[in-house]
């Protein structure tokens, strides 16, 4: 068998990619941008040239049994990506046929979350664990369900968008999705923004934060100003923290996971947010599931992340069948 | 192989049981009083007497390949029912090795809307879908969920609790779990009893439920008096059916399922319910999912949709390595 995989993870602004062994040791990576290649075509080939420098260089050539990639609304089922408000190209996008057939080798991909996920299971805070549930919190809310050792893809392959649960059926923020009180609009990093914004107009208190133009401040604002003793910076965790435990005792009713993993920018606030978060779930969880879930954070060192994910499924990537012939060829170039 | 199962559903008041043969076909039921064994070692006695006969009476000695028993709480994993409050046994009770003991014959339970969602998937509705809910609205709402035709217990057995969602954060109804907010307490037929206490007490128009004692209101009185083309009474539906709605487009962004298969009492008020019901899921539906999930009516015959749906995991039960000597004992005294 074909000693690595290559996993890319195409972000809004970077695409990393690195090719990774069987015990998930990063051999060799590096990235390009996505936003500077407004065609796919180029896109790829780009992608293309990039990787094939590091596959060569380390001798991997004829060596990569798959490709496995994370991408914003990549759908596992249909290798397709339908649409993206944060990538430049024209959708739908039959992504995986299009990277098959310029690699010459199977692809699969899912959304990044759901990589994430997989990474995690493979790879870090989720190894051995049959039933748990990745939180990404970063710029928005995501999440990867696994049920029984399975990644949930649901019927149509867009299953665990966790991020939109509503948590404020009234009088909710607005969402990117369109509609109201989403998850991810109140504990993401934007949504810690907001509540900082929010805060700061609706109340008088003296905070570090109003020294800075309120439309700029950042998550890693409120953070900073939070480990410094800032009493608002500190509501606004607290704030965040009780809706995001709140949401999580409701998730726990659905598949009952052993362990919720918590990835991403906002994860790293340590017990501001954690503390917080744990009472709410404890304290709104249904008394059959008290003291049941752990709250893990991700093992995987921030940078690996991604392509460790994106790899993890690489090794389940299964030649297209109507791609065949061409991978034939490609692999032949190869 | 043997040719039939044994299906029990142990509810509150009635535990019926029958043979069931591969196709779904309900050989001969029977069923006794749950309620009248306070000690759950007489109960078993009468529940063996009262199966052997219809067993024996059917020529089907040695010729049951399972058990399957839906029961309120039961755990498919440890076979124990840990607490039933509406059961008249002491508890933790070891149910299915007790089961499997006393009939020499391998014993698999699940909570009794598990069981219903097994059924389905066997025998009604379901059939050919990998991804489904079931919600079972009776006296509580309960609820089954299928992930890649697999149903989903979770780490320790509990999981699709979706009756115990909270879908009223602040001054929610009181629920039997001690909290407060939960989906049953709006859209069971109790909570549609509820809703009409509600707005006959807050509201001053005239209505035939009026003519009822308010505390006797069944959801049953609220359905004729809707049908009889009663204002409030048709307001009470869609209320009910509003926040059932709603509930729905929060469960599709956990599983995605293809369809929502609805069960029970409360199931039958027909457009009453689902008119709104499936107006609110629409609106309330992240864009992705749009227009997506089937919603489907139980299959399954009332009478036999218990019996059938626990039948159904019949097939699943493998001898308890325990329990193995007891079994071989007690098949051979069969």
């Amino acid at each position: 068998m074909k000693p690595y995989v290559l996993g890319i993870d195409i972000g809004g602004t970077n695409t990393v990619f690195g090719i990774v062994d069987a015990r998930g040791v990063v051999i060799a990576s590096n990235s390009i941008k996505t936003q500077k290649y407004h065609k796919f075509e180029d896109y790829l080939n780009e992608l293309y040239t990039e990787a094939m420098k590091i596959i060569e260089a380390n001798d991997a050539v004829d060596k990569i049994y798959g490709i496995g990639i994370g991408a914003p609304n990549a759908n596992y089922y249909t290798g397709m990506i339908d649409s993206a408000a944060n990538l430049p190209w024209e959708t739908p996008l039959p992504l995986a046929e299009l990277v098959s057939k310029k690699f010459g080798i199977p692809v699969a991909i899912t959304n990044d979350a759901n990589a994430a996920a997989i990474g995690e299971m493979t790879y870090g805070a989720a190894r051995g664990l049959k039933d748990f549930i990745m939180i990404t919190l970063g710029t928005g809310v995501g999440s990867g369900i696994v049920i029984n050792g399975q990644l949930v893809y649901g019927h149509d392959g867009y299953a665990g968008e966790l991020g939109h649960l509503i948590v404020k059926r009234n009088n909710g923020r607005l969402c990117g999705c369109g509609r109201t009180g989403c998850l991810e609009t109140y504990c993401s990093a934007t949504g810690v923004a907001r509540t900082a914004r929010e805060f700061l107009e609706t109340r008088t208190e003296p905070s570090l934060l109003r020294n800075l133009p309120i439309e700029d401040i950042t998550s890693k604002d409120v953070y900073d100003a939070a480990i410094n003793g800032d009493k608002i910076a500190k509501e606004i965790f607290e704030y965040t923290g009780k809706i995001l435990g709140e949401s999580m005792a409701d998730m726990m009713v659905f598949s009952s996971p052993e362990a919720f993993i918590l990835f991403g920018g906002l994860a790293k606030s340590g017990e501001l947010l954690l503390k917080p978060m744990r009472e709410a779930m404890e304290k709104n969880m249904l008394p059959i599931f008290k003291g049941k879930a752990k709250v893990l954070l991700s093992e995987l060192k921030e940078a690996d992340a991604a392509v460790l994910g994106a790899s993890a499924l690489g090794w389940e990537a299964k030649p297209m069948p109507a791609a065949a012939p061409a991978t034939a060829a490609a692999t032949a170039a190869v």
